[in-house]
């Protein structure tokens, strides 16, 4: 069976196992307190072009976003974010078990924009109940979104500057973030994140490791006690070097771009291909994930050789579903596909 | 430099590695929706001879104590804890981040006791306010504790005794749970804890995993909406199977107890060498943590060829140190050791 | 000036501060352990037809409401509310302070409905990823509405047969209960109201009182440690006689109903004297708030004489405002009003 | 029955009650927007000589204490108080609800020292672990304690200097702060608290209000989002002018001092007497609690004329009771318990 379902099937990429077999009996500190975090952690600064940064290696998307805003955020705030965005749907009210709430506004192709974000804080500053609501606390954003659609270089600027103007500290959820990077066309690099963002994270789970996503205060300590808050979420992890050795590996020589650019050639040509045959896409993603609108019978006669994920209903005989690429997917499981559609 | 400092220094067990490396490439579902995690988890109530429980896997200990508390106290409880119980000390708060105090009793060895809970409750109902304080909800206890001593079968009875009197859950924080059941002499064996425990989780980051904690409620679906607040606490693992795979791998051909029974041969010759040479413990341990009581200098000395953890000093001239051994401490490092001491 | 604010300008009836002064100087246990209390309680179980509930008094509406949610929901939950209902916007994330979602349904009228409550439930379920979202735990209605409307009793009992189905405890904010229960034409009751909610408020600070809301739980017991948890919630007043004196004198002579049914009557008189003189409603209320649309320039000129809530642009020459009369409008104040529009 | 149970068994001082029935039919704006309100602070910051200050008033003394604590600390940290301190032991879990661990210290007399925070604090960061503890954040004490105690303005100042240190601020729950102030030889004045703490209030529940707690931060806006924290946590009253009415009459023509030199003398009085007649004191308390030690029968007997609170134990024969004077009692009342004593 064909399996497109999502991004996240497979273990980790060989050279991180390798990694992790030949350094497996080495006796090293806990808790991140290891010289492949250290290594791992400088790699990233160095990638980022943010060398006064701090790089925390968490374990998984929901701790990371949990993690995060629970050590921003004043117990009086919330968190602006897409209504769409993962924090405000899948991740089980964790931001809310935190005691804080989801400040959620429209989104435009899965995205905030700048102009939104201002309309919403002139709106909060203009109504005379404002004290009686919860405090905007600071703005998240995922790149790429959960529709696979990308910010510009020029709208990052821009939310930037809208945040930078209420001071709201401006975090970038990139679970799927070399699927961003590597897709054609961005102008949005890693670099360009540091500079824009206050603090985000560059997702492994979904890019090559078996776990793990690093976060990047492009400040070192600005979060306060960040450290101790990790510990608290539970997102510290004994055997820190886990986490450091697998960033390593994909820091090294390129790998984290490369295998991400792998997934989105794929992605590319099943959007060409499909295209091509007259299929319509219900996102234009230029990422690794893609949206498309398959008649009901025919979805039906292909899930019994592909598995894919079903996304909702487009209309009586019609739904959207979602094929994923991955550092994983193999070209000839691709062609199958295509072949299959 | 020998390295005695910790049980969690060295990566996993071979043989997890390998059947990583073997099963890297398959496609499975996410979120523990795998035959791996299924199988570990019939291998493992098959193992506490517990057929009607239920097996989740998280990742690690502070995030299982808290996700387990969580969902188990109403707003108003709180847990019963030793005040040397690892949740009242070095979790950094994040029982009391998830809304519940822990309420400590003083511990005997390390150890609540049946009489101490009574006291506890009957002083509690006693008192005139005690609607005014919060309700005590639960007790945890960690099996070995802290000071790396062991409950006996009859003292968990006793304590399952009046948890259930009280109608309190029983929590057993097994994190190093292998080198209790491996001890010599003891009488307390997987069924014994599932008998007479509401949930309780069996260490993997400590005992052979890379990372991992088996959380076995005994009554599956008993705590409500579990998965939700496993998730709800950031202690879903994306690629759940990589949980399913090491304690698949544990359980099977009687793993976990032979690794752990190592440690604690290890932790016996420790033992009778340095009580021949007439050196004192701090507890009476039947563990893997030995606590030895190093005259300074010496102590001084040992630290320039071996890592040790610094426990509590003992008085002006003497200091409190802990060594442990582990599933992968080699017989020739201990010898080594020994010869210095 | 005139002022029609909103419902809660002045102190407290005068029987109450009669009642307050007769009793100042005699000695009672505190916290609600008192024969007003009791007094008070035993009038309300009556008037509700509910003999079998509980009634405790606490002194705020966003205290009332973070209270019951944190006492009845298990930390996976959140509440189904309106997405313009108190606890969603108004109330400073004090839900998401607890730990829960507001999980928010647009609203009809100001309403939730039963289909609507259907509808999110069996989309919530039909989600794959259902499992990963916070779980509609209870669900909350406010009557009157934020919009001054009322349910009627066939739809109160469709909520209530639709959350029975779906296993949700229902909840009302009677903040303004008063007003509810006296409108013209209203089938809604407190003994319907009993029936068909699991916990509800009656309202004293905006209808005739300082302070004070009753919180009636219809099954008495039927929420945990509800003492202890009103305690949490800083919710428990020392002197809780003063919540028992003015319920109890509520509660006496129909005061509670008559004071309301004063403020029904001049707001009826309003509308109808407004609707003579063809000003257009924003909703259609049959309580205390009435919501017109007023000509930007006749506004400006009646704010130099009146004080009024200014509720939103209604187009770019006319706002809507709210005028609120209570148990406290003397009937001069709002003829002069009138004969100012 | 005479009655000495506690210092909250009447309603409200006569004047208050008066200005109260007076100002009863007033309209003013809610939520603490009135001029009653307003003159009660700025009577309080000039009796603190704290004239950069900021006064909010809540209802009570949990909700304060939460509220207070909530706004200032970090999710990561924890507040440091003594284990007989009203935060740790009689408020339901209010601040663990928070998501705050209560990081309490030895009492000495029920107060903490300089030197044992200082102590406190120094272990702390000498541990090892000490980023894996929860951090502290802030320090609280209560003036008069617990045990009716009081702090020297040099033992004040000595606690400020160590919290000054350590970057901790101070926060002094003053829910007896009258009965404090009013004690024969303290030299612990308002100016004195507000220029060594950073956050205390001065408690009205207990001191003539009907209810009531003046928070005054001694630097205005020092406290992030004040307000919307106090709506958060239900603390914010509607009719708010009910709570500036009271102190405004409490802090006119030096009534509160008044009232509280009232219930020092009856004390007094009481200490003099039992003292003279042989009676043993469990605490030497120079506030209006006292803290007598009787033989069983003999409180046997005493308890069917005269309500007390039953403290503790002292022996198999002897018991611990409070008796507790103020603003209130009726020196004819005080007169006959000792008659009977």
């Amino acid at each position: 069976m064909l399996n497109f379902e999502c991004d996240y099937l497979e273990g980790a990429h060989p050279r991180i196992l390798e990694k992790l077999m030949e350094t497996n009996m080495e006796k090293t500190s806990g808790y991140g307190q290891d010289p492949y975090t250290e290594s791992a952690a400088q790699k990233i600064l160095a990638a980022c072009e943010c060398p006064a940064g701090e790089v925390r290696f968490l374990v998984g998307g929901t701790q990371a976003n949990a993690t995060v805003i629970n050590s921003i955020l004043h117990t009086s705030e919330g968190v602006i974010a897409a209504d769409t965005g993962h924090i405000s749907t899948h991740e089980a009210g964790a931001i809310e078990a935190g005691g804080h709430k989801v400040l959620t506004i429209p989104q435009v192709d899965g995205k905030l924009t700048a102009a939104g974000i201002t309309a919403y804080m002139q709106a909060f500053l203009a109504d005379a109940s404002h004290t009686h609501m919860p405090q905007p606390g600071m703005v998240y954003v995922s790149h790429p979104t959960e529709y696979g659609t990308l910010y510009s270089k020029a709208e990052l600027e821009a939310i930037h500057d809208v945040c930078h103007e209420y001071d709201l500290p401006l975090f970038l959820d990139g679970a799927r973030l070399g699927y961003g990077l590597a897709a054609v066309d961005t102008d949005v690099t890693l670099p360009v994140i540091a500079k824009n963002c206050d603090v985000f994270y560059i997702g492994g789970t979904k890019v090559g490791a078996m776990f793990g996503e690093a976060v990047v205060v492009t400040k070192a300590n600005h979060i306060k006690h960040f450290f101790t808050t990790i510990k608290q979420n539970g997102a510290l992890l004994a055997k820190g070097r886990m986490l450091g050795i697998q960033f390593d590996v994909l820091f090294t020589n390129n790998l984290y771009m490369d295998i991400s650019a792998h997934a989105i050639r794929l992605a590319e040509k099943l959007k060409a291909n499909l295209r091509e045959k007259g299929y319509q896409f219900f996102f234009e993603s230029p990422t690794n994930q893609q949206f498309v609108i398959l008649e009901n019978s025919a979805m039906q006669a292909l899930s019994e050789k592909a598995k894919f994920s079903v996304w909702e209903p487009f209309d009586d005989t019609h739904t959207v579903v979602r094929f994923a690429t991955s550092w994983a997917t193999e070209e000839q499981d691709l062609d199958d596909l295509l072949a299959l559609l």
